[in-house]
């Protein structure tokens, strides 16, 4: 059956079912089928809001998707923005484009992954939103969290000399992504990567599952960021990849930057995908988009505390003075900002 | 030149060129440009959270609608939620998946026309947001607003016996979309409808604005919703029609309703309209959508102590017990109640 067979209020009911109501009494007066829902925030924090949309053809093509995952996701990039933020998540607000011959099953499957994500995230609250028909698939999330200002992370805050790390291995998603465009799925009943028939991508079986559940289903740094505020400098999180990203970063801070390509930590599957493919790991790995570990700027002093030890981060350069600008340090050679691999404008 | 021609950044900057940051101190700690926006909230107050989308061929057509007057409605349809609310409006967000086709010169036309939409709200925020390529134009925002506690707006509350009533005439919005289905268009140089060839519709120039200018350029009840808090015993705004809201309060206060059809104040426009194409006009205010006047529930002590009169309410008809069910009333007859006009789903 397909949503479009049943009307808006019984696709509203299932939502509703998945999404329990307030566990946490006080912080959700109201939550769904009012005109807008009732939040009542603790004195001493801020709250972060974020937006994130997940849009059929431009993030996720549907046949390379499990619905469950896309469901995952959806919440996790916005997770992520949260985390990056230092913050804990709260209510969240989804917004759905629903094309009418979707499958009933596959809303359902959509609705089962966004729930499993909220209750992985502290069991947080859906307290609205909009349910509508459209074109193509389109998922919009609108999230809330809490932080006290004193642990807020922003852009802005780090300082020459500050040490840039990541929280992660880079390049998995990207891996994940060049699989699907060769034809590799995965597999829901397996929970791995199936094999294309003579696929030109031949790596082992082990390797693409890793590869393709770090593109399908990201997991965001929630603890981590929580963790890291008021103790870092800056940060943000990797949704478009180091080499469009830590110019934001320094944008914001008045800050230019030095990487060092060999210190760039690339994943294992990112790096049999990548001479499997022919592309300098490294390279690719800084290009890559939607890792979703942390980007974060540490003072030598917090580095030299075991801040960097204690939260399994990656050195891999420094923030310079602005007017130095962002350049690449090849053996000690000196190269041009890398291009970023992520462009929605550019595509064709 | 078309969007697909500049990338994302030159967009944001578009985009952050018609919004200024924030005008009251302390209520936008971070706003556009990091991972999420930072609020902080008055002790005292709850926040409202809404959050709608309004898309390409399901919301509007792009041939028929100005770009300036599509930004307006994207906030004024989210305005009008939050007014239901008896909530004063704050900081909103902005997700716009966008067609590589789209002239830059319309989508500065949407921006301008949500930017004037958010000063005659009383220069409230853009605090964030996401762009990006989309197969259909697609405008989605989330608005916050604050109201006190006590102050709240809810479909719940109402008794049987309270009064309903509503805040201005019904139907002129779907007049408008009648006289655009027929050919009529807006004019943005002349601020007035513009004529077809030969159009069926053949109504005086006066009244097409009129009705044009309703649906195109719906105005929330910002104010009033405000004073309307406290004093009323349930509301909502009149999105989808009586038809269809009428039920949605009726469900969430316990209550059954009797309706009036004789008492329906339908518009001028919607008066000339509906005649000019035989439907029974305070039939078709009863299901037309899109006119965002408040639907408000009042006691009758209330109504005799001067709430309706101050405030230019029209009742309607009156709640009942629940197990009496919905009913229109047409010359003291009960009839069944009458099927709403709009449902995105059931739509061929």
């Amino acid at each position: 059956m397909q949503v479009g067979a049943v009307g808006e209020s019984e696709l509203v009911r299932r939502i509703a079912a998945r999404f329990p109501g307030p566990s946490r009494p006080g912080e959700v007066l109201l939550g769904m089928g009012d005109d807008g829902a009732l939040l009542r925030h603790p004195a001493g924090s801020v709250q972060v809001i974020t937006t994130d949309l997940l849009l059929e053809n431009v993030h996720f093509r549907r046949a390379w998707t499990p619905f469950d995952l896309l469901g995952h996701k959806a919440l996790a990039v916005n997770l992520s923005d949260v985390a990056a933020m230092g913050a804990a998540p709260g209510p969240f607000f989804l917004n759905l484009g629903l094309p009418q011959d979707l499958l009933l099953s596959d809303f359902d499957a959509l609705l089962d992954g966004l729930a499993g994500e909220a209750r992985q995230a502290g069991d947080i609250v859906l307290a609205g939103g909009d349910t509508c028909a459209s074109s193509c698939l389109h998922i919009g999330v609108t999230l809330t969290g809490q932080v006290r200002p004193e642990r807020v992370i922003r852009r802005e805050g780090g300082q020459p000399g500050d040490l840039i790390t990541v929280s992660g291995p880079l390049g998995d998603a990207a891996a994940g992504l060049l699989l699907l465009e060769a034809g590799w799925r995965w597999s829901t009943t397996a929970a791995a990567a199936a094999r294309p028939a003579g696929g030109p991508l031949d790596v082992p079986d082990q390797v693409a599952t890793a590869a393709l559940a770090a593109h399908l289903r990201p997991v965001p740094c929630l603890r981590l960021g929580q963790d890291l505020g008021g103790k870092v400098s800056a940060g943000m999180d990797l949704s478009d990849g180091v080499a469009a990203d830590l110019p934001r970063l320094c944008a914001a801070s008045g800050c230019g930057a030095r990487v060092e390509l060999d210190r760039i930590p690339v994943g294992a599957p990112a790096r049999a995908l990548f001479a499997a493919v022919g592309m300098d790991a490294p390279r690719a790995a800084l290009a890559a988009a939607e890792d979703y570990s942390l980007l974060v700027t540490v003072t030598r002093e917090a580095w030299q505390s075991g801040l960097g030890a204690d939260h399994g981060l990656a050195i891999i350069g420094r923030l310079v003075a602005a007017r130095e600008g962002l350049a690449l340090l090849v053996d000690g050679v000196e190269e041009a900002w890398p291009e970023p691999g992520f462009h929605h404008f550019s595509r064709p």
